[in-house]
C-alpha cells in the first residue's frame, strides 16, 4: 500500500522523467515512458502500476518477478528481470535512489512558521526565520535557534542552548547545556545535556555529587533517537561528531566523544570518556566500558561487551568482545558442546578432570 | 498492608459471597461465612482477619500457615492447610481469581469526563463520549478517540491518529501515525509511531534519511510500557497483534509485526522486519536481529541474542541463542571450567595445544 | 576550559585558603599562596594559572607534569610532582575534595521561589517554602512537597504524592503513588510509580491485568536517572533505600527493594521482588531475574545475567553470572579457543567426539 495520506501527505503524481532525475538516472534513458505518471512509492510486493518500488539485492528476487509495480529501482545487473510492462530504473545505489524518490513524493514537512500562543519563549531567546514552535514548548533565556527550526509540543530547550539552522526538536525532547550545529534532530523524548552519573563516596558512605560542569556538543546532522540519553560532560564536553546517529534508548555517558558518521543502534550504552573515531558502527544492545578508544570504521556486534580498545577497522563481538572470527569460532564450539548430550554429565566431568590433572570440578549443576 | 487510600481508592467492604462470585467460586460453598465482610486485599504475610490474600503455589506455604488473613484464594489441593479461622477459597487459577477480587475492591478508575481547559484539541478531532483529556494534552487534527478515552497530562496524539474505545494514554506518552483498536494502553512516556532508524550512505559518507512512510497498528488490548518505543514502518506498518504487551523501555523497530498475546519483557529490543507469531514470550533484555521469523509460542530467554529463526514452540536462550537445554549444558560446562583453577593456566594451555595439534594459542590473559 | 558561563554560573574568584578549607586541607599549610585568587576549576590538561584541577591517581601523571594549572588537588604521595609554580593541594580523597571545590565555584542552583502561572497545582496540594514550580508542571490533589522543592517544566506529580525537603524533579519526569524522603532527585523523563508488568492469562488466552496496589518509597538522597523507570508495587511497595542512585534508562520492577547506597548503572534491569542489601553495585546493562536476594556490598559486573542469589560481598559477572575469578577464567578459555584456528573445524570436532565417547556433534556452523 502507498503511504497513508492521513499521516504522510503526498505530492504526486510525478512524471517518470522527473522521478528518474531525482533518482540520479542518466537523462534520456526512458523513451516513451518519460511522461508516464506515477502516484506514489510502495513496497515491491504491494505496488501497483502507478507506483514505484525498489529492490536492493537478490534477496527479494522472487518478489520482483511477481510484482505489479509500474517501475522498480534496482541494481543494474537485475534490470533484465523486471516483469513485462514494468520499467526498470537501474541504479548503482538503489536504496539511496529510492530514498530520494520517496522524498520527492513525501518531502519532510517544512516547519509551519509561527509560535504557538501557549509556548513559553524567553524574551531574549532568538528564533531564526521560518521557525515553528509548538504548543507548550519551553525555550529558555538566551537560547538561540537558527532558521526553520521545528520545536514540537512540550519540547524543552534550556537557557543558553544554541542550535544552527533546520533543527528538529520533537515532542517531549529536552536539551540543556547544549550547543548544536545545523540540521540536528532530537526525536521524541530524547534527553540531551542532563547531569551525568558522577558522584564520589565520603568515608561515612554517603555519596557527594560531583558538579557536572561540561556541555553537549552536537555536530551538523546529528540525530538522537527517541528516549535516548546523552549526558553532558563532567569537565569539558560530551561530543557527537557530524552525521553521527543514535537510535532509540541509547545511553551516552559524560565526556564520550565520537568522530563523524558513527552509527549507534538501539539500546547501546557507552560509558564515560570513551572515544570513538569516525564511522564506527555499534550494533544493538552492545555496551562499552569507559575510557576506551575505538578506532575509525571499527564495527561492534550486537550485544557485545567491549572492555578494551578496538583498533581502526576491526570487527569485534561477544562479551567480553573479541575479533569476530574468533567469537564465531568460540560460539560454534559452545553450540556443539551444548548439543552434545554428554556435556556436563558426571562421566564427561570425570574425563575432563583426568585430562586437566586438577581436583574434581566445582559444584553440581546449579545454573540458576 | 492494604492499599494506601491516598493512591488506590477502595470500594470495600464487600460480602464474602460477592467476593467468591467475582473469584469464580461455585455458589453456596461458603456456609455461614457468606455474609462475612472484608475490607480489602493484602499480601499473605501481612493480611489481617478483614483482608483477603492469595497463594498460587507451594512456594509460600510457610507464609500461609502463619497468615492471619481472613480468607485466602489458593489451589484446591492446599485448601486444607489454611490456619484455623481462615476461610479457604479454592480456585484452579488463584492468581486470576485474585486479580478479579482485587479489581472488585479497587476498580480501574473510570475516566472523569471532560476536557481540561489547557488541553489543545484540534477543532476536527473527535472524542468519544465519556472521555477525559488532562492538562496540557495535545490532540492533533483529525484524530479520533473512541468512548471513555483517558488522555493524561502532556500526552500527545498526532494528527489523524485513531484509537478505539477505552484508550488509556498516560502522561507524557506520544502517539503519531498510529491506528489502534479498543482498550489500548500507552504507559507514561511511551513513544509510538516516530520515525525509525532508516538511512543510507552517499558515496561521500553522508547519511540520507529514508522517508519512513508507514504507520503503527495496535490491536485490541495492546499495552506499551513506560518509556518504551515503537517505530512506525518504513513502507507498510509496524503491527502489534491483539493482547500483546510490551514492558518498560522495550524497543520495537520499523516493520516488526507480532501476532496475538505476545509478552515482551523490559528492555528487550527487536530489530526491523522481524515477525513474531502468537503468544511468543521474550524475557528481559533479550535482543533479536532483523528479518527473523519467530514461531508461535516460542519462548526466548533473558538476555538471549537471537540471530536466526525460532520454530514454533521452541525455547531458546544464550547469545547467540540456542535451544535452552543446549544453552544450559554449555553454561554448565563453562561454569565448571571457570571453577577449575587450572583453566587458562600455561600448563593447561600446553595440554590443549598438544591435543588440538595446532600452534600455541593466542595472546596472554588480556580480558579487559 | 573552565565551565561555560552560559550554562554554569560561577561564583569565583575565590582565595586559595578558602578553597583549601572547602577541600578539607589543614589550615595554615599554604604560606604566601593563601591569598592567591582562583577563577574556576578546569580539567588538568587544560587548566591555566588561575584554575584548579585535580588528579586522583597515577593514571594521568604525565598530564600533571605538563599542566599549567595554578593548583592541583592530588594524593599526598604525588604532591612532589607538581610543576614549578603550581600549588599542590594534597588530599587523601582528591575526587571528593575536588567535588567540594567545584561546588564552591558552581553551587547547585537554588530554586527560584515561585509558581509559574501556567503550572496546574491542585488547590489542596502543599508546597514548602522556597519552592519553585516551572511552566506546565502539574501537581495533583493532596500532593505534598517540602521546602525548597524544584519542579521543572512539564513535570507531573500525581495525587497524594509526598516529597520531603529539597526535592529536584526535573523536566518531563513523572511521579505517581510515590512517597519520598529529603533531597530526592528525579532526572529528566524519569518515570516513578506507574503500573508494573502484572497480568495473568485466562483459559482463552486473554491477559487480565492484576491491579497494582502498592507504591514507590524513595529514601533520602535517592536519585533516579533520565528516562529510568521504577514501577510501583503489586501489593506492598517498591523501595529504594537512602542514598541509592539509579543511572539513566534503568528498569526497576514492582516490589524490588534496596538497602542504602546502592549504585545501579545505566540500562540495568532488576525484575520484580528482587531484594538488594546495602551498597550493592551493579554495572551497566546487567540484568537480574526476580525474587533474588543480593547481599550487601555485592558487586555485579557489566552485562551480567544474575539468576541466583549473591552472597554479601561477592563479586559476580557473566551470563549466567558466576564469581568474577571463575568468569574471567572461563572467558580467557573461550578467547583462546576462538583464537585457535582449529576450533570448530571438522578435524577438531572428530577429536573432541572421540574423547567424549559420544555421537558426532550437532549441526553445521549456523551461528546466525
Amino acid at each position: 500500500m502507498a503511504a497513508d495520506p492521513r499521516f504522510h501527505a503526498g505530492t504526486g503524481p510525478h512524471r517518470l522523467d522527473r522521478i528518474a532525475a531525482v533518482a540520479g538516472l542518466p537523462e534520456g534513458s526512458l523513451g516513451a515512458d518519460a511522461a508516464r505518471l506515477f502516484e506514489d512509492v510502495a513496497p515491491l510486493h504491494e505496488a501497483g502500476p502507478a507506483q514505484i518500488a525498489f529492490l536492493d539485492g537478490r534477496r527479494h528476487l522472487a518478489a520482483l518477478r511477481e510484482s505489479r509495480a509500474g517501475a522498480v529501482i534496482l541494481p543494474p545487473d537485475l534490470a533484465g528481470q523486471v516483469p513485462e510492462g514494468c520499467v526498470a530504473l537501474p541504479s548503482p545505489a538503489p536504496h539511496l535512489a529510492f530514498a530520494r524518490v520517496a522524498a520527492l513524493f513525501h518531502p519532510a514537512p517544512a516547519p509551519l512558521p509561527g509560535i504557538h500562543p501557549t509556548a513559553v519563549v524567553a524574551a531574549d531567546a532568538v528564533l531564526g526565520e521560518g521557525s515553528e514552535v509548538g504548543p507548550y514548548a519551553v525555550i529558555g533565556a538566551g537560547a538561540v535557534l537558527g532558521a526553520r527550526a521545528y520545536v514540537g509540543p512540550h519540547a524543552v530547550i534550556g537557557p543558553g542552548c544554541v542550535f544552527g539552522d533546520d533543527a528538529r526538536i520533537h515532542a517531549h525532547a529536552s536539551a540543556i547545556c547544549c550547543i548544536a550545529g545545523h540540521r540536528v534532530t532530537l526525536h521524541h523524548g530524547a534527553r540531551v545535556g542532563q547531569e551525568g552519573f558522577g558522584f564520589t563516596p565520603t568515608p561515612e558512605g554517603r555519596y557527594v555529587t560531583i558538579p557536572q560542569l561540561g556541555r553537549v556538543r552536537l555536530g551538523d546532522e546529528v540525530e538522537i533517537g527517541a528516549n535516548a540519553c546523552v549526558d553532558r560532560g563532567a569537565l569539558g564536553d560530551t561530543v557527537l561528531g557530524p552525521g553521527t546517529r543514535l537510535d532509540n534508548l541509547v545511553q551516552i555517558g559524560h565526556n564520550v566523544s565520537t568522530g563523524r558518521g558513527c552509527v549507534i543502534v538501539a539500546q547501546v550504552g557507552i560509558s564515560g570518556s570513551t572515544r570513538l573515531g569516525d564511522y564506527v558502527t555499534i550494533a544493538g544492545q552492545a555496551g562499552l566500558t569507559g575510557h576506551l578508544t575505538i578506532g575509525s570504521k571499527a564495527r561492534i556486534g550486537a550485544q557485545a561487551g567491549v572492555q578494551s580498545d578496538v583498533p581502526p577497522g576491526q570487527d569485534v563481538t561477544g562479551s567480553p568482545a573479541m575479533p569476530v572470527k574468533d567469537a564465531l569460532r568460540a560460539a560454534l564450539y559452545l553450540r556443539k558442546l551444548g548439543a552434545r548430550k554428554g556435556t556436563g554429565s558426571a562421566a564427561a566431568t570425570a574425563r575432563e578432570t583426568a585430562e586437566q590433572k586438577g581436583p574434581p570440578a566445582g559444584r553440581p549443576g546449579h545454573t540458576d
